[in-house]
């Protein structure tokens, strides 16, 4: 059965019936191959590996000479839940009362359909491309993101592969398509404070050290002043307690110990670096330096932003062009593979409604699919300005 | 082998040498109704059940007609842990250094030896006694007291026991022979608060609440203020929060719960019921009524005080007698059977020194057996009065 490449529609269904779990391949890149090969791209496919992770196959793809403007997005797909629940197969790839139904509709493959359409749109009937284009795939963004796209571009630009921007089609849009195109991403950083305390009879409390006296001063630290205001981009850095455990379950124990988690999505007024600092001085102010311990989470997320400018400019007004929107510029939200991309070249992110993302019955209207390959056709056509 | 009931140390040998570990009898309330029947004690063994708890191996034994004064205790013993860490054996009533060895030696075989001996000198050889005298002993003091004292008790009240007042020989002594005497104990209240929110991920918290917010008002409306200033015979109560709990462990879930759990120990200005009432009055204030859940354990162990009187005077010049100093009349410490007792007729505490109590090596003092045989004795010659 042949594709027809510049069709979002059946490039999409056929992608949501590779079965790619991740971080399972399940034959959907080799279908991004097949349908990019034909339009005059060299494909590469190399396979990553790491101790303790599982291999991960990746997409690299360019059409043209010299710096390429970048398509970026995962085949990978999370899991489907219970099968007995979706209306559709998660990988059936039907479509239903206007809608096409599969895992990875809107968490990205029916985007990276509409990337393949807009290319193949532009070549065949359409005005060309204005210079280089690549792709750049992984199958490792829903897994532990190792074995994926920041070694796909540490391979890429080892190969002496060059970027002047990229699309990355995450699905951005709260509700409907022009809502939202992420130009950032708050960075993130998470710790662990630990209470000492001496353990002991609840009956004898002079012969134990109740940790838990100290937990309320120590929330107090952390949730007590906003760590800031917010930036012209980004909204207030937030700090969130995500766990806290002391105790044995017996009533007649102090505990000996007490611990609590945190985790803090932050602006471009922090790195990593500065925010610990802050969150010592904190603690150290509320419980006495030395009267805790203090382990953060390894950081590799600072926040990044793609200051307003050309790309940004270029995407929006495709935006607007196509939807009769100008998006909102946000920097919310969880991360993504912008995080390793804006090392190389300035990223913006556009894709879908994420409203089923990671549910049941994900699922993504068909005239989307339409709408969101012509932004894309139309912002390749301005991004190499 | 005949043992001398005069001799409290051989006595308290024989009791170690039975390995009456919780809830096993091991031989030991056999051996003392082998010592007390010839004395002229008529001696009942009654072995009590309940579902789900193991049967357990009690003997009451009465001398004499009418209203009883009771020596109390309890033959069964808190494990061993390693033995090979045990200077001489846990079981093997071993003397060295001047000081017997073996499990129970001070909690409390060892006291109920010096019973035994105090008893058996009084009738043989000494002034006899001057009123009935019952000893209530059972074998669930360290286990779940289900089957032990409460019952016993009940059995004993129901067959037309009176008593008249109660001396149990649990270690109340931290340092030497004479320190402390216990008339009374602190009630203990358990509680669980639970505080609701609502899970979700920790970059979208306007999606979530994240009910860690609530904990630190929640232990500040727990530990802020004290429950009381203490009474003339109590300690102030106190509150310990025993446990804290909340989060999945991961750094980017906002829980959907958190949970802390209380215990009291409460003086005789509260009952479980006004206890009850404040926490949950204080909890009202800091969180508003219905932002979060309270939920006691069965409260059974209210504080009692046996205030200060014939049986009080009676013991304490007793010990004042034989060791030169006034015991301290406290109601520290943890809960023991004299919460069953004062039911029944007025009850004070005075045993061992616990400095090894439940410990590697509990041992006592040989001159200790001896000292408190006499102080047992001199108080029975007047506990009658």
């Amino acid at each position: 059965m042949s594709i027809d490449p510049r069709d979002p529609v059946a490039v999409a269904q056929a992608l949501i019936r590779c079965e790619s779990v991740t971080p399972a391949e399940g034959g959907a890149q080799a279908l991004l191959e097949s349908l990019l090969a034909p339009l005059g791209f060299e494909v590469w496919r190399p396979t990553f590996s790491d101790e303790g992770t599982p291999d991960v196959a990746n997409l690299y793809a360019r059409r043209g000479e010299g710096e390429a403007f970048v398509l970026a997005g995962h085949t990978d797909v999370v899991p489907t839940g219970d099968e007995a629940r979706w209306t559709e197969g998660p990988f059936s790839g039907a479509i239903a009362g206007g809608e096409l139904y599969g895992r990875g509709a809107v968490d990205m493959k029916g985007a990276i359909a509409c990337m393949v359409a807009a290319v193949a749109r532009a070549l065949d009937g359409g005005p060309g491309l204005a210079g280089p284009v690549a792709f750049l795939i992984t199958g490792d963004e829903e897994g532990p993101a190792i074995n994926g796209t920041a070694k796909l571009l540490e391979w890429a630009h080892a190969r002496g592969e060059r970027f002047s921007g990229c699309l990355l089609g995450e699905p951005t849009n709260p509700e409907a398509l022009g809502d939202v195109a992420k130009i950032g991403r708050r960075g993130s950083l998470s710790g662990t404070v630990t209470l000492p305390g001496v353990q002991g009879h609840v009956a004898y409390p002079h012969l134990a050290r109740n940790p838990v006296r100290e937990l309320a001063p120590a929330l107090t630290a952390l949730l007590g002043e906003p760590l800031d205001e917010g930036t012209e981009h980004f909204e207030p850095s937030n700090l969130e307690v995500v766990g806290v455990r002391s105790g044995t379950g017996a009533f007649n124990v102090i505990p000996g110990d007490a611990a609590l988690q945190f985790n803090v999505r932050y602006n471009d007024l922090h790195t990593a670096d500065s925010l610990m600092a802050l969150i010592r001085d904190r603690l150290d102010d509320a419980l006495g330096a030395g009267a805790y311990a203090l382990a953060f989470e390894p950081a590799n997320a600072d926040a990044f932003l793609t200051a307003p400018g050309p790309l940004v400019e270029a995407v929006s007004a495709a935006i607007e062009a196509e939807t009769g929107r100008r998006p909102a510029l946000t920097t919310g939200g969880g991360t993504s593979d912008a995080r390793f991309i804006k090392s190389y070249c300035p990223v913006i992110e556009f894709g879908l409604v994420g409203q089923t993302m990671h549910q049941i019955d994900e699922r993504v209207a068909v005239a989307d699919l339409e709408t969101l390959t012509r932004i894309y056709q139309r912002a390749l056509g301005t991004a190499f300005g």
